[in-house]
């Protein structure tokens, strides 16, 4: 068979290389998008996987004129394909729901490490030509400390078993229970898990009865030593509130690969005047470390992204079942 | 018995005040160094720890005359004490060989897990307001790694066990053989080690066989993507070397808390023109991290520097031996 493969980025080329040398199916490789236009390139192929956050187009119709029975997207989201006209059309749609929970526990834990040896008020201090130590710069080693993870899926687990073999004692919050799990963690209640981290760390999806759920009263709540990491999603965090809580002191630090209002300005270039003020606030913090919502990104990730993905147009376009479909 | 503790620092006082309390012991705390003038406050003691870099004086014939028979530094170092003076008036000298070997493993571990994600290179990106994720910068997750520890003594073996604990791949270059760390990593040759390793980790004392075993050979075997990580002493490394290393992109970056020519300004404020030209160049690198010499600094060092010392004092008063006497 022949898929065609839209977005390819430069470091996914490899991968889809080695996919279609093993498993013998042709693969044609576009780095634009899949739109109206692009939808010409499809013509002479069985199935088509996708990367992109702008909508497809009126493209459906066409898919089905074309014999396509399918659309595999590599992310998580599936918000920019029209669900229903993929239903009326008979198109199966697939996403890639887990790519790497390990590269974005490994994330979040160096995040906390970097805060709690204080490297960032270390760096401040170095720019100003002090190179001395301060008794207020004294940290803790992490086999001492308790941390605490709200929500304990793939992404909670993963980082539950780092800290675990750290030494760290791991107190876990999540409404269902994941005997999986067991090894690693203490389940009890959410406000144990605030009242007691060193380390608070979130990876629980953003619904609305996660949402804000750092927020004042939980920072009040919060050690004064505690570090607050981040993640999963920007709205399971008040950034007003963290913003209050660091300069009022009551959490010692915050690690965030994600906020609230991320997407105005992750994932492009912009100009200066529309890089928001909370962020500007927090990026100057030294005992805070933010990046780009890149806690995914790693070899294994894009691997998987590419190959869990073209499995999925395989398997669809041989009449067989992926796990992955999206119910519609 | 009455101690007396010299160049105590804030950090400190919980730490002695509660082996005072331990222990039914008085101890004196007093925030000078010990010199000829601070000796008379010594007077009505039994014994003394110290904690300075300054050389004493001439305070030996003073202290047996006072009837004090030991001084424990709470360091490491002993070269601000006049040995031959010691053994003269048969005063025992202690020191702190290991206060804890874990923390030295944790910033290695820290600095090395933050320069694989790109951290660094992130931020600077970010601070030009471009917050894309780029092909070059997607990152490797640690179990897919091998990890070179050179050097397996106390630290060389807490870093190797966090590693392992990782599920990296650890090998090891000593040239003594240590039976206690074979469950963490694989023996092998220097060669091997430095040509293998992803993360390369030095924990080796510097030594005239030591010095520069990391230099220019060195850094051509080494993988391109390969992180150096010195958290020992700076003089394993040729700094010259390493700065060419790292602007050919030989290696892809290096993790420092130590410095070849750290003594003009480590655990110094200073004038900028007194910051050296080589800290100056790595400091400025995306790919670089460097910390003060404080891979040590935690409580449980802190504590265990005072503990150790204090006894050692009472232990030595008590007529007892320590294994921390230094042989003179």
């Amino acid at each position: 068979m022949k898929l065609i493969i839209y977005s390819v980025r430069d470091a996914e080329r490899p991968y889809i290389t080695a996919w279609a040398k093993k498993t013998g199916h042709e693969v044609k490789m576009v780095t634009k998008p899949l739109n109206d236009e692009t939808i010409e390139l499809a013509q002479d192929c069985d199935g088509i996987s996708i990367q992109q956050t702008a909508k497809l187009g009126e493209i459906y119709e066409k898919l089905a004129a074309m014999g396509i029975k399918q659309l595999s997207t590599r992310t998580v989201g599936v918000d920019m394909i029209d669900l229903d006209a993929c239903k009326t059309n008979d198109i199966v749609v697939t996403n890639v729901p887990v790519y790497s929970p390990r590269a974005i526990a490994e994330m979040g834990v160096t995040q906390a490490m970097y805060l709690l040896r204080r490297i960032g008020e270390f760096r401040k201090q170095m720019s100003n030509d002090d190179f001395r130590w301060r008794d207020d710069l004294i940290s803790n080693e992490i086999y001492n400390l308790t941390v605490g993870v709200v929500g304990l899926g793939n992404i909670g687990g993963a980082t539950a078993q780092i800290y675990k073999a750290l030494g760290a004692k791991v107190l876990a919050y999540d409404p269902s229970y994941n005997v999986e799990y067991e090894p690693y963690v203490e389940y009890t209640d959410f406000t144990t898990v605030i009242k007691s981290a060193d380390i608070l760390t979130l990876h629980t999806p953003l619904l609305p009865s996660t949402e804000n759920m750092i927020a004042a009263p939980q920072f009040k709540m919060m050690k004064k030593n505690a570090y607050l990491i981040n993640m999963a999603r920007g709205g399971l965090v008040n950034t007003a509130d963290l913003i209050s809580a660091l300069e009022n002191h009551e959490i010692a630090g915050a690690g965030l690969d994600t906020l609230a209002d991320e997407t105005t300005f992750f994932s492009k270039k912009v100009s200066p005047d529309k890089v928001p003020a909370d962020y500007k606030k927090l990026a100057a913090m030294p005992n805070v470390l933010i990046t780009p919502h890149v806690a995914f990104l790693t070899q294994t990730s894009i691997r998987n992204m590419v190959e869990i993905s073209l499995n999925d147009v395989a398997a669809i376009i041989e009449g067989k079942h992926s796990r992955n479909e999206i119910r519609m």
